[in-house]
């Protein structure tokens, strides 16, 4: 079995922000991702192909496609390959109104960074949260390079979308939130001594340069900072809170 | 003013390793580490090149050299380039038996990638730490792309490097540390449950694909995860680890 022309451009296209938006699908790039997607969403795949000499012990939903080092090479962005891409469809999205699976939910605001966008993602998924909420502006969740960052965490949370703070604050009152956190770098409840944050709430992270947009009725969160450090990265302070919500739940 | 070829060829050499290692020298791009340098080590500064159309509230230690777009552009890698660039000489390492300054040390076992090494040093920061403690192969904290990602935080912190751990271990021994962790995806202590994980402790994490080195005597500590994720990128970890600190001593 071979690579069609149409196969190739379409794994080129992929790449592309007009390419995925258009498509439906989606690129996993690397053994972390790719193992990931077959293993949690067989379903979804449309195309495997792999380097001749790719080894590793996989179940393969569907026959992969065996290409020479110097042809699979050309589809890959990847500086050391490890010698296996897919294709596959993207998960379907949460309906913004079903029901919520999580104590709480992690809302991001325009995380537009797509490395930052995937560190969360995983993240959340160790940190046992089956869904993230995002707004538009928000880096896409299945960018090639977004599944990279996450290792495919993605296709074991759901996505559930909503065009901006308000609409996402409106249609979460309704499902049982009942605060609404906005980080800030300072001012708001101190996120180690607040007791009920992660109790019926959605707490919000925003873009990396300007911060979460305003809300109404919001309170804000803050994350003590005993150093000189003017910030954190938007992916660590999502990594501080999510594993605070572990501690509260493990000790 | 402008730029000399020597100059100019010495901002090229000081993106590659070979460059950065004969010269001494470190090269900041953008205007977060510009002025981390800028504000806490004027004393290293060599020399500051800016675009013609930059814009801060700077205070110059040193007369910058202003550039046309078109020459500025030719030496930044950065797509966005903010128009300001620095060469220093690199801070001095703390002396490997030199006192310690912090309750316990972070350790960086072969932590090579860039963007990560740069995050744990500029969370280190924001969590009050004042140094950092690296083994031989681990990124160089001063590579540029090292010092983007911590925003110029290196220049707030020490760097006390060793050859191995064991060599850390047996030095630090002297200077009081009484516990090595070493961080495991599963098994010895529950970071959360543990109670004197930072006192005279050294904590430390390793490689990302293959984890921390052995080092006898040490004992072991994981970072509970309650979702399905294998494991958690270092950086990541490291965050909760100085974050769970964070909180124990603002609490």
């Amino acid at each position: 079995m071979t690579l069609t022309k149409r196969q190739a451009s379409l794994i080129a296209a992929l790449r592309s922000r007009h390419g995925r938006k258009d498509s439906g699908l989606c690129l996993c790039d690397g053994l972390r991702a790719c193992s990931e997607v077959i293993a949690l969403r067989p379903d979804l795949l449309d195309l495997i192909v792999i380097r001749e000499d790719f080894q590793a012990e996989i179940q393969y939903p569907v026959d992969p496609v065996i290409l020479p080092a110097q042809d699979f090479d050309k589809l890959t962005q990847t500086v050391n390959s490890q010698g296996i891409i897919t294709v596959s469809r993207r998960p379907d999205p949460i309906a913004p109104d079903a029901p919520l699976s999580d104590p709480f939910v992690l809302v991001l605001d325009q995380v537009r960074d797509p490395g930052n966008f995937g560190t969360i993602i995983r993240t959340a998924r160790a940190a046992g949260l089956h869904e993230i909420v995002l707004t538009k502006g928000s880096a896409d969740p299945f960018h090639d390079k977004v599944i990279r960052s996450a290792s495919g965490a993605q296709f074991a949370l759901g996505m559930r979308y909503f065009e901006n703070l308000e609409s996402m604050a409106e249609t979460l009152r309704k499902q049982g939130i009942k605060t609404f956190y906005r980080t800030l770098p300072a001012g708001g409840d101190n996120l180690f001594r607040a007791t009920d944050v992660f109790k019926n709430s959605a707490i919000i992270l925003g873009c990396e340069s300007t911060g979460v947009s305003e809300l109404e009725g919001a309170a804000g969160l803050n994350i003590p900072m005993p150093g000189t450090a003017e910030s954190l990265n938007v992916a660590q302070a999502a990594t501080i809170i999510l594993f605070d919500y572990v501690r509260r739940i493990t000790t």
